[in-house]
């Protein structure tokens, strides 16, 4: 999560579950998270081999030009079949994989793109733009069978930043650099995109834009739309190219239509971003509350104040206990600030301070790591914490093999409706999943990122499964939380992309007018239907 | 411009020129104004009455159940017929504006505006939509004569705060709301949108949303779109409402499509805007510069750090002595800091210290108003560019009544371009004008707002006119300036929209595939093409 150092040795990338495969829990691990879950399985389920998948042969072949850039290998068709939501895991694990794509093609540079898409446009074949495959809400993936053939169109070949302009601050970076090295090829500079969603590891730049993606900080510069200058998308159509500009009111803003488009409009090969100076100085702290709602309180005055910081997690209960970051049934609010000018204690001091006079306790230690990156040296709450975040992934998919529902799911609302939304949530998916399974289960919520005006919710579900039944369960559940968040007036998705899992909520929030005009701009820009089909628009 | 105290004497609006009539220059002044500038004329232009326009019946009527909201009254008709450009203003002078429109309506409620839509685009009627009318792009008149009538729509009826949220600091808030209207009616709250244009007496909140408006701050929060959380916008293919959200992942921003969209896509009728505290902190300090290279850097360095400036404002030295904060022929940097919870004293002296190890001289002086609204009391340069700043749209009119050249346009770049954008616009500019004119002509420069990554200059041309050619002038000055901002890759505007005036510059900027894109979306929302046709796109 630092984007600190490339590793050395070569890791492998799992193509069933999240990140590399020896960060997954060994069996035993996995039988005693699920002793800790009444209702999962005895025993983990086997990891399947791509070799037990029955993967045919492509349904088409790219032609001579292009051949040198595709393959056809069933090991790299089955690892761009899906992404890594729990629905993928577990549907990967169960030997029953979504439709796996015909080719994966591994572009070098804009032409090739562009050439890839006429081709696939010549011949009835759909492309699923592909950065770091860590979607997770159905975003790299082919349902249905519309088309003859689907191209799962891998970005990573493109991962260089290309210039850097260090009087400006900013660079430009090709589209399919993954976090880790996109940090390395800054590093020298001094300068930092200082964007580090979960998945940093396992996501790309032009995931990031395609998917509107929030970084790791809570407040400030998080949204990584705030930090493009300019773009580079080559649709069907042809290639757009916004001018790098620090700011313009010319008309409707190019890059605003194209970021969040999630590869349904064109495929972004590179764009210039703005960066900053790397941290120098960082503190941080936890504070424990009783009440949550006085949290609650505490955090909403932090977000309208002028202290901005890097980290302002609210804990709920649950997910203080399950981190380790409280062990007294209270919640804890881990606070960080970070600067690159001048030492930030006395900001991290009125914080505390502020959340003290909301009844919060602090026992006066503090550490330096901003809460945000790094390596934990001081507050144990606030390494403890950040420990399992990262680790999270590798666990869900521990429990996935225990049978067990684990999955996350995100939203934003303004302040007035966020006490009763985090309480709807808790309350009827916890009840949805006690009557679908016969067992209890948890769910657990943190505020990722905090607002003025309002706050981003981040659930856990934590439930026996079904077992056999797992995909349908979670859809089951998926819909009653969505029911949720649509009676609630909450986004069905504030950093995870809509995807093909969250269309039916994407479909209720969003302006008719606007879907129009969406659509409209779907069909001059990609008049066979070729990019993504089945994402935001049909 | 500080929307503190709302006007209790009835005031009269100009019809042909900026604000209100009784703050124009009178003839005198006129013309000891001239004299300062060679090739102008010996006296004013007289203003002409609206009745010395021959102005014809309008060629619709609208039906019963809307004639309430309409009128045809000639005087009305030639207000709205442009803008406040300098171009509008020539032409109003020389008794030739631009086209009148057939029709006013001041609709009441949204649904007023969805009947007048209606019926526009039943009887082949353009409409243009009309905020306080201070357009300085062509933004709200109508040209040519593909339709067979016009309707000018008045939105200034629809001004009320309908809901204030204090808890999570947000306003619903109808568009014809004028900024002094919209600011006394939040005040009770304690609660300010704090977006303050130089055109804030004379323009609306929906206006500043169509145009995507920058306000009078330097850094940090000063655009209008960052301060939308959700719009209700008409449109002929339905109402497009948003959800208050505090912010959102889900597909591209449907808000950001209207946000620029400048009446061609929708008529914006109420949005919920994120409101900040007032402040009650402000300090402010003017540094002068003998070089206006190293002001550029010490700018680009405060830009660059934490320290945020609400005002950040550089006068080069043209300006500088035009407004009279300076006499020496030197540079100002016009420093302000705004907070409502803490003292700003130290950002304050933080900044002066950073631009005095740049070569900047500050005297010790400081004011407490933040060099952004309020009474001036301290610094005495910081109050005598903010009056000047404030009369200058007079007196541009004043030397238009000279027959001068007095007009101002903006743009955005990279500071990688920044200074030989400055240098080559001034230079060109008052080039082609002398040439033009056989006299030497004046072009200013000031950066009004900064980023990280760059800056916007503003420029103001001063030159002799060629008499009775005013506007073929102005446009062939304009034509050589676009050049310039092309050839540096400098947006055609940066917070004074496109309009008609802007369109060649837009249409070389805009992305060609954003272009299909947008005009795809027109088609699909105003499939009649009545919405303020010949703005954005054909």
């Amino acid at each position: 999560m630092d984007g600190t150092t490339p590793r050395p040795a070569p890791r492998t990338r799992s193509w069933w579950g999240w990140g590399w495969t020896d960060a997954h829990p060994d069996d035993a691990e996995c039988t005693a998270m699920g002793a800790l879950l009444p209702g999962t399985l005895a025993r983990p389920l086997p990891v399947p081999g791509v070799r037990d998948l029955r993967i045919g042969a492509p349904a088409v072949q790219p032609p001579p030009s292009l051949a040198h850039l595709v393959t056809a290998d069933p090991a790299d068709r089955a690892s761009h079949a899906m992404g890594k939501a729990y629905r993928d895991v577990v549907r990967a694990l169960r030997g029953r994989p979504g439709r796996i794509p015909d080719l994966v093609a591994r572009p070098a540079d804009e032409q090739a793109v562009a050439d890839l898409l006429d081709w696939a446009g010549r011949n009835g074949t759909a492309v699923v733009p592909y950065g770091g495959g860590s979607s997770v809400s159905g975003g790299v993936e082919y349902r249905g069978d519309a088309h003859r053939a689907v191209l799962s169109l891998d970005l990573t070949g493109m991962r260089r930043v290309l210039e850097v302009d260090t009087t400006g601050r900013a660079a430009r970076i090709q589209a399919g650099a993954l976090g880790p090295d996109l940090e390395a090829q800054l590093r020298p500079h001094g300068l930092t995109l200082r964007h580090f969603p979960q998945s940093f590891e396992f996501s790309t730049l032009g995931g990031w834009l395609a998917t509107r993606a929030g970084g790791h900080y809570a407040t400030g510069r998080t949204h990584i739309d705030d930090f493009v200058q300019s773009m580079r998308v080559v649709t069907p159509a042809g290639t757009s190219a916004s001018w790098r500009l620090p700011a313009s009111g010319a008309g409707p803003s190019p890059d605003r239509l194209f970021l969040g488009s999630e590869g349904a409009l064109g495929v972004i090969t590179e764009a210039w971003m703005r960066l900053q100076e790397r941290p120098r100085h960082k503190a941080s702290a936890a504070v424990a509350f009783h009440d949550f709602h006085a949290a609650l309180g505490a955090v909403r005055d932090l977000a309208q104040s002028d202290l901005s910081p890097a980290n302002c997690r609210l804990l709920d209960p649950g997910e203080a206990a399950l981190s380790g970051a409280a062990r007294d049934g209270g919640s804890v609010l881990v606070l960080g600030f970070e600067s690159a000018h001048e030492p930030v204690d006395g900001r991290l001091a009125r914080a505390v301070e502020l959340a003290r006079s909301h009844g919060g306790r602090h026992d006066g230690s503090t550490g330096r790591d901003g809460g945000a990156g790094g390596t934990p040296d001081g507050d144990a709450a606030v390494g403890a914490w950040r420990a399992a975040f990262l680790r999270m992934p590798y666990l869900r998919d521990g429990l996935v093999r225990m049978g067990a529902v684990a999955e996350t799911f995100e939203t934003a609302a303004t302040w007035d409706r966020v006490p009763g939304l985090i309480e709807a949530v808790r309350t009827e998916v916890a009840a949805a999943a006690l009557k679908a399974t016969g067992h209890p289960a948890t769910v657990n919520c943190r505020l990722t990122h905090v607002y003025p005006d309002g706050a981003a919710p981040y659930f856990t579900v934590l439930a026996a499964g079904r077992p056999g039944d797992e995909v349908a369960l979670w859809d089951d559940l998926k819909a009653v939380a969505g029911e949720v968040l649509h009676r609630h007036r909450a986004t069905i998705t504030h950093h995870h992309a809509v995807g093909r899992d969250h269309r039916p909520g994407y479909d209720l929030q969003r302006p008719e007018p606007f879907a129009l005009a969406l659509r409209a701009a779907k069909d001059a820009l990609d008049p066979r239907g070729i990019l993504n089909p089945g994402v935001l628009v049909d």
